[in-house]
């Protein structure tokens, strides 16, 4: 349907050409005029004509743009002079993209997913047991979340690589979120409930942005501020590990800077010595078993394993020496089997169902940000499509079914996905390896977790949010794009000073100011001749380019809207002025025209109408030419019908900046 | 200083111009290779170099960015090279613009501008009466208002024809805000304080958005949405002129459409049909008397005289009846004598600060947008400037010391103005002739007012009033631009149905909505060549534009933003995809080359940059050669620094797409 639908449009439009009305300008033959006025016109000048564009219907115009808004990537086209049958074969395919690879799976693939399987599943399992202790949530819900969401993502997904899991972003905003109205300690059912509510809001949300096709919303959380916003949440997250690992008892559950540190130093006297020696021992082990796998990717595995054998070395020790380390603090009992239904602990009435709403949609788009992102880099990593809004249901109803089964938010996982990579998965099964090997710990293993030490999770979690800190890609915006730096600073401070969801809202808000800012002070640029062409480009950029006697060449560089229509009247005149003033200076020829090239300008409003039609009036009363060169179709069309473009017809609208200079120096010298 | 400023721009670019590397693009000969390949290429085509813009420092961007947005109009321009006592003259002119024009006053302007002033002051009596009714304020603060302001505006303003006064928008929102959450009726005292302290609020707010210079946020409040906002307004105001024009007693205080209706229809009882008809029969007579002046402007002093006619001859009528007309609602006593100070009524402690300072800012800014406008309007039709952040500081100040001499919000009044050009007025001193007449009346004219019906000044608001629908410039948006009738039609029924403020933000937030969706969904247009020419236009557009063989030539026609970059990805990706099934189908040559002509692109962020790398890579692997025509200054500089230019060095860059396509398709020839 792809291009069916570019030569419908075509189509549309062609048919209407033959009644498209052309604009009047002056055609008179002006080969004899041998034009010697300026520099620029180097041969005998043949006048182009500008002409409106077809019409097009309100309604046209409505499909296409609408089209464009929710159908860019047009995903319907692989349906496209199919038959019948292959069409419904496809739909299915569509739909579970499972049945795309299921059929070809061959043993050497599963080989490879196996191993990747098992892979990530050590990464998994003490990663999910850490990320729930930062949701506030019992270590066994990490452990739950591993097996089922894997799974319905493998039927429903298509990016091959990613590795499914909860993520330390998400279970902090959901930790600090729900712990700020409803205590995890106090209140531990209540607290479960609305997680659970929270992870299916949060599903619902992601579900219907893809259904919808609204995925673009995600866009507005920029890289930039995404970095900024990663790296204080990491900051955050790293900070509040000190209560495991330096044996705190007494902390807050706040989650800016401030309280953290004070928490931090106020307890100095809770600090055990034995927890911080053997604490940061893991840490070192871990970070560098971290640094090893960063520097040599072939030793991925290195930092895969750390966290499992830092785990399975810990609990050892502490089951070892557990007469002498009773201070310790370890996760004690953890109940065995499988995933419990938890259908009837969602929480739909009563005074926090807010607190859930709004709490799921944070935490949805968070991850979702997280996942399509990671689906997209190792989609494109390896030449394949990952259609963003399908991604969106099947990561939304991986958490609709999830909270139904004891989980919480799950995405797809930076580190679980590069682990997986590396470890050379072919397909979305390594997932299912790992789900299998979770329900084997399930069913079997927990007891070893039993004297799993606080401070090795601690250590873990550490570890895998330092990654998050990414000062060399907030180096680059600095030497790129300085506002994007500060976009980026914006959102690290609001995390770390204010609060996540503020910090999160600062970030869009700065990004899309830029976008506004940029909208409301438009550049305008002097164009000056590159001689001996017909090509006219800025005075500032080119400085081969000359300036054209007698004339004011500008370029605006955006469209014309209400935020921008009188500043560019200003600018304008402003140039204008200063124009004059210069060539009084110089004692050069008078100015005579003002020549606006529009091809920036792809947009107006009525209020640029307005500023056009008002620019025109106040030229006139200067004594000045003003000439339009290359207006857009829609410009045009909408300057045509507001009868602004009535006053231009003569010698007013060109279709090169070049012609425009041409002609109009040549019938000054006619008319002197 | 105007020029100045431009030249030192230029000179600090210039000074850089020769430290600029040239890219060294491909610039052997191409003289003696005949290119006949396409049917672009007319004679031998000589290259022309891609240059770096001149390096500029981060602090002279910055500079050059801020002066931008806060000094467009480069105010001080009228310094430039002037004497020092020159200087300062024009400094206390530019502070007091009465200095201006008071020196060269003569007889003849002050007869015209005494006509005006007392035409106004006829039209401004029963206006300020009527309303400060509107505002839920004894009617003799509306006078007092027209008193004060108006001589300090004559001092500090720089507009000519302007008549200063309360108007109605400000007026109805100031009293539906307070009114909301303190009873004018009960709290009579708590509410004339908080009137005042708004007033402050207002004049401060106007003041500081001057000093600051960011006049510029009141363009924001576009004119579609403007239109809109009016029409709502002025049918709410209309709405609740019933009561008075009824007769009603009990009325709500609500400003929604549906309580306002219910209100009048649950009163049916109290109607009194000597109130209907009298009040309909001045209705009436104002209704015709604005008709006439609206169709013939020479007759302008029918409609300015009429409100002060209705006055007089139903105080008669009342007077002279008033044993028989008991019911009838007349104003009552009024004090005579000149403004008592208020400074002592201002409220700063207590709980309804919040509510003084949020109704001082939307009061603000509304009365602001129109005195800015009404200021705009008069100054373009004598052709004289109007510098809009001097104004607003003296449009604050007036309201600052009107605050504390017993007046309410006030500002440039269209009706005033255009009452005061009409008259003939030649400078503001007609607003000084309308204050003496205000005083005069205020000393010895009060009790005139005694018997002045309730219904007449309900009549002369909605004579007032009526001019606000302007459903022609509503039409206008509908015609030229779709999404501006959106707007205006989002702001009239947020008005109408949810509230003034809720209505305005929405507003606001589509006119925002409008720009972000312009920059999210670009459009991306096919260029074919003009046969015969170097130049390449739109398909669509021009008919006679011909696609080239092998090339896909597309426009951008946005920014490359964050919030576009994705999609302009995927959007490229498929006009190739489109491209290559189109060929298949027409067994046309193979696509080679993808050209994007990047003049619309004039700023790019750090997503942006990647999405051309990404482009780059995605089309390598496509083995499609990929050209970027007319990068603009920075936008090359940014690829530049992030090395991204670095994969277009060899056959990437052109400066026009003509010579992008002969270049390739030659090298074609030569590399088979």
């Amino acid at each position: 349907m792809g291009t069916s639908l570019n030569r419908v449009e075509e189509e549309d439009y062609s048919s209407y050409t033959n009644s498209s009305d052309f604009i009047s300008i002056s055609l008179e033959d002006n080969n004899n005029t041998t034009t010697t006025a300026t520099s620029t016109s180097k041969s005998s000048s043949e006048l182009h004509p500008v002409c409106l564009p077809p019409h097009v219907t309100t309604w046209q115009k409505l499909n296409h743009r609408l089209r464009e808004i929710f159908f860019p990537d047009d995903p319907l086209h692989i349906f496209k002079d199919q038959s019948w049958r292959r069409k419904l074969v496809l739909a299915f395919q569509y739909v579970f993209p499972i049945l795309r690879w299921a059929p070809h799976y061959s043993l050497s693939l599963f080989r490879s997913d196996l191993i990747a399987g098992l892979t990530i599943a050590s990464l998994a399992i003490p990663q999910g047991i850490s990320y729930a202790k930062l949701a506030n949530l019992q270590p066994i819900i990490g452990l739950y979340s591993s097996f089922v969401p894997p799974i319905v993502y493998s039927v429903l997904g298509s990016s091959r690589h990613i590795g499914i899991g909860p993520v330390s972003v998400a279970s902090l905003v959901m930790g600090t979120m729900l712990d700020g109205e409803v205590s995890h300690s106090n209140k531990k059912d209540l607290y479960l409930e609305l997680a659970f509510t929270s992870t299916l809001f949060a599903g619902l949300f992601q579900a219907s942005l893809g259904i919808f096709r609204l995925g673009f919303i995600i866009d507005f959380l920029s890289k930039a501020t995404l970095i900024g916003f990663m790296a204080g949440a990491a900051v955050i997250v790293s900070l509040q590990q000190l209560k495991g690992l330096l044996g705190i008892t007494h902390f807050t559950s706040d989650m800016e800077l401030i309280p953290v540190l004070e928490s931090v130093f106020n307890s100095i006297k809770e600090w055990k010595w034995e927890t911080i020696v053997m604490g940061f021992c893991f840490l070192i082990f871990l970070l560098v078993a971290r640094f090893i796998s960063t520097r040599k990717p072939r030793l991925f595995w290195v930092s895969a394993a750390a966290p499992l054998t830092s785990v399975i070395l810990s609990s050892l020790l502490i089951f070892l020496l557990k007469s002498k380390l009773k201070h310790v603090s370890i996760i004690g009992h953890l109940p065995k089997g499988v995933n419990p239904t938890s259908e009837n602990k969602l929480y739909f009435h009563g005074p926090h169902l807010q607190l859930a709403i709004k709490t799921g949609i944070i935490t949805g788009i968070l991850s979702l940000t997280e996942g399509i992102a990671v689906g997209r880099t190792f989609a494109s990593l390896h030449n394949y499509q990952v259609d963003g809004n399908k991604e969106m249901i099947a990561i939304g109803f991986m958490n609709i079914v999830g909270c139904c089964f004891s989980c919480y938010v799950t995405t797809g996982s930076f580190s679980r996905s590069a682990v997986n990579y590396n470890a050379g998965a072919k397909t979305i099964f390594s997932n299912i390896v790992m789900a299998a090997t979770v329900l084997v710990t399930l069913l079997f293993l927990m007891p070893l977790f039993h004297y799993t030490p606080d401070f090795v999770l601690a250590a873990i979690i550490i570890t895998a949010v330092v990654g998050l800190v990414d000062y060399k890609a907030a180096l680059r915006l600095w030497k790129l794009d300085k506002l994007d730096f500060v976009a980026c600073c914006c959102s690290f401070f609001g995390v770390l000073f204010i609060s996540v969801q503020i910090g999160l809202a600062i970030a869009v808000g700065v990004s899309v100011f830029k976008i506004i800012l940029h909208v409301t002070r438009p550049n305008t640029v002097v164009l000056g001749n590159i001689p001996g062409t017909q090509i006219f480009r800025s005075l500032n950029h080119y400085e081969n380019a000359t300036r054209v006697p007698s004339f004011l060449i500008l370029s605006i560089e955006s469209p014309i809207f209400f935020a921008n229509s009188l500043y560019l009247q200003e600018r304008i005149s402003r140039w204008v002025r200063g124009e004059e003033n210069r060539i009084r200076e110089n004692n050069e020829s008078a100015l005579k025209c003002v020549i606006l090239d529009m091809t920036a300008v792809t947009a107006i409003d009525t209020s640029g109408i307005d500023a056009i039609s008002e620019l025109k009036k106040n030229m006139d009363k200067r004594s000045l030419q003003l000439a339009l060169v290359n207006l857009v179709g829609t410009v045009m069309e909408k300057l045509h019908q507001s009868k602004t473009l009535d006053s231009f017809r003569s010698k007013g609208l060109y279709l090169t900046v070049g012609e425009a200079v041409d002609d109009l120096s040549s019938s000054w010298k006619h008319w002197p």
